[in-house]
């Protein structure tokens, strides 16, 4: 049986998901946004019988049994760890810190029964999929390249948020970056160790943020991971340029000894290295709804796909919290969401530093006092 | 009146650019070869009336004004600096370090009456001719990005040679990336400051190089240049992958604050913020001749392009030494050779010490003993 859900979020995802869940056939009990306007506005428009601007009013709703938290990376961290805390399966986008991250994967460790997932959603592309099949098949040899480029407009809000700014989780790397860093985990079966990186902010200020206030996140970012063991590794190249309104490219090409494979978009292409020509391995998965100007085609369908497993897992089940773990499988868990957030957090050192940085995964809490001791002992020196 | 012509080199660069000089109405009147073998065989077929391998009988052959020295980069330096020295003009490839570049510049300084350019020949490729004005037209606006990819098969030759060693002047960054760091700095208008790069050799043994030898050079680079001033130059990004069998991508694009330009081959695309779609702005110039198998059509187009440049500078005038600048004047120049060949250099320091390294041009030789010095030093401790 499906349980209910109740979504946090009111943003471009937010407005996609919740007919994906009715489609799949959960009902959705529960809408929050930020202001109690505009959740009243975005449930009435998409029929959901209860809003509010207090996170608990979700979280202790008794017909959720399923929080969905799609809102700004600084907030995220706080409702996923109190929702796993009362005892609510939890779908989540991406953290703002490590330390955010590491507190998830806490409460996801404590409570291990409850579904907890990270909602970077490229893994459920049937695209991905498959290319991650085929890799395992050998169909490129042994993997030595991957080179991921994503091309598009500014991701800046209309208005001056959080995706301004650097430190709140906004940019192309923390946006994006991201899912291509979990991706690319995912499809080698391994991790970066070493990373090396540089952000730009190229566009600092527009026609709606002025004055005083200027962006600080990046709209262009070039790194490169080291994965898996030191030598005979796999190299990772990504790019990412969000200087380029009118046109959207997000390519995921991986070369091997004997082969490779090429994801444009959704479509995916193979050459071996003996045959003169790509071939197409799988076609366009073309999306019936209507066209979401803010989400690039991959991560719709992807959340699509996710939203499906989630139906399967569920469906197994008579009570309404149980869950399969089979069809949620290949999601990303809140320890990938930590690692992720490790590479984003290395990437930016090292475009400070100039300087090849180690990922090195946190496995505690770094103490809380630590900021303020070194601050003091500035202020001594 | 065109001048007569000696031509340095047995390869595949030597074999398409007799018949082209020869279309455009210059006489080769002799050929070199590191064998006499080699020199006979394709004496005959071209038809050039003298053949030799021994590169004084081409240097001081009395019907000879031109000499275009397409041989490997470790002999390159002894040949042009010596054709200089006799007051013969000089298109020559690149050397294979910045030490015998620096050479060359030398003796160019020293002969400025008589002609000394780059044989890379992307800058006369006509698609970088119309990117480059359009650049400077503002097409783009201000200049934030350069990304470049040129995916292809291996460079080695067939049997072990130059080509498999990185010392020689063999591998992807210093056949390939040398023609693309001159033409970013000819499209961009500045040069690089500092450089990261990091190179792999992923292919070290086949089916005719192996048993204790061992591939050196890369096949597969990436690099990047920071172009201009310190604060607000130009990103530049390079891919070269040469692990592709069956496959030619030639791609380089430039993004500004207003617009891209993107060459896809010898195509040239455009695409300004405001619009929707890429419109086409030079297409195929295409290739009467007979399909080569090395050389990539952009580097092919280029040659023929920089072929008709040479005729139009020689013919201005009735002494058939006497050279006009106009038609020649974008092309590379010695000190270009130089500049490119240290960015070369810069690149592989970086690959070893993973940090960022600055780009500065030698303005004085070496201390020729310093290594023996060293050597000396060495041996003492």
């Amino acid at each position: 049986m499906l349980p209910g859900v109740g979504v946090f979020g009111t943003g471009s995802t937010a407005r996609v998901l919740v007919p994906m869940l009715k489609a799949e056939g959960f009902e959705v009990h529960a809408l929050w946004g930020r202001s109690e306007e505009e959740a009243c506005s975005l449930a009435k428009e998409l029929s959901i019988p209860f809003h509010t601007s207090r996170s608990d009013d979700v979280l202790l709703h008794q017909d959720v049994d399923l929080v969905c938290i799609y809102i700004p990376p600084s907030m995220t961290r706080q409702i996923a760890v109190k929702a796993l805390g009362i005892g609510k399966n939890v779908v989540s986008e991406k953290a703002a810190t490590a330390v955010d991250s590491f507190q998830m994967v806490n409460a996801a460790r404590y409570y291990p029964q409850l579904l907890s997932i990270m909602g970077n959603t490229l893994r459920f592309l049937p695209t991905f999929a498959a290319m991650r099949q085929l890799l395992m098949e050998g169909y490129v040899g042994e993997v030595q390249v991957c080179d991921v480029r994503v091309y598009g407009p500014s991701l800046l809000d209309q208005s001056y948020g959080w995706t301004c700014e650097d430190l709140m989780g906004g940019g192309g790397l923390h946006t994006v970056g991201s899912a291509i860093i979990d991706l690319l985990s995912y499809l080698t079966g391994t991790r970066a160790q070493r990373v090396h990186g540089l952000l730009r902010t190229f566009v600092q200020q527009n026609d709606t943020i002025r004055g005083i206030r200027r962006v600080t996140s990046d709209d262009f970012c070039f790194f490169q991971m080291l994965m898996g063991p030191c030598t005979g590794g796999v190299c990772c190249t990504v790019t990412l340029n969000f200087n380029m309104p009118g046109s959207f490219l997000h390519e995921v090409m991986v070369v091997g000894s004997t082969g490779r494979l090429v994801a444009r978009g959704t479509e995916l292409y193979g050459q071996r290295n003996g045959s003169k020509r790509e071939e197409l391995l799988l076609g366009d998965g073309s999306w019936a709804g209507p066209d979401v100007k803010d989400i690039p085609l991959p991560h719709l369908l992807g959340l699509g796909a996710m939203v499906k497993a989630l139906r399967q897992s569920f469906q197994e089940h008579e009570e309404r919290r149980l869950w399969a773990r089979g069809p949620v499988a290949m999601a990303p868990t809140f320890e990938d969401g930590l690692y992720v957030q490790t590479v984003v957090e290395a990437v930016k050192r090292s475009s400070f530093s100039g300087e090849w940085e180690c990922v090195e995964i946190m496995n505690k809490e770094p103490d809380p006092n630590h900021n303020i001791c070194e601050a003091q002992k500035r202020n001594k020196n």
